[in-house]
């Protein structure tokens, strides 16, 4: 039981981590979660951390890694579920989590998902046309 | 860290149980779920044990009691991710788990879980006309 499961729903691929992510643990779920977004073709990683007492250096960059290899499969990541306790310790400690953005609740996170993917198919998509649409302008 | 999270995606409370069910964890998630049921009005619990290597006696009674919990409280319960072995296992043991419905991921949990409250809404919604459309009416 030291395999933390990837569950589909939808485009998005949710992790919820409840176990002590020791090395073997964390490079488990990268692979898993990287095969996974291959296989699924999904757009989105939400990692639920609200099991976790403690993020530690070691969970902060196994999530950064987490979120760049996704990034590079073209998959968004957003971390959610963060305890209050949580969020002040990471500060005092000096960890940010750079690169990783965060959401309340696995709603919220959903909400960022497709928010994100919604401006990125938007940019892909733009003609060059002038709309009132103020929500992004492509490079 | 010996909680399970309950996590709300829409009209349906997910659970991934990834921990050892001992007697305390598995009392704490009952209590959590009934609360969580009532504190959000939602209609549907799935549980994915895909994490899970052995489904003994205990977690099957833990997840009958929340099953019956849940149906009390006008939600359904849905088992997903079940692992072939742990099937296997389980009818060897002569556990069957009545009263507990099960599915093959956490999407058509949810799927089953959209269908049979359309069909409730459609039988409390029931005119007794002979509409051919199944789906629902209004009440």
């Amino acid at each position: 039981m030291d395999r933390v499961p990837v569950l589909k729903i939808g485009d998005i691929l949710l992790v919820s981590i409840q176990i002590d992510m020791e090395d073997q643990v964390a490079l488990q779920l990268q692979e898993d979660l990287a095969e996974k977004i291959v296989a699924t073709g999904c757009h989105g990683v939400i990692i639920d951390i609200s099991a976790l007492d403690i993020v530690d250096s070691f969970v902060g960059r196994t999530l950064a890694t987490i979120a760049s290899v996704s990034k590079v499969l073209d998959a968004d990541t957003v971390v959610v579920g963060m305890r209050p306790a949580v969020a002040i310790t990471l500060v005092e400690l000096g960890l940010s989590l750079p690169g990783i953005r965060t959401a309340l609740n696995v709603e919220l996170g959903m909400e960022l998902l497709a928010k994100a993917r919604a401006e990125l198919d938007w940019e892909a998509g733009d003609s060059g046309d002038d709309e009132d649409e103020p929500a992004v302008t492509a490079p």
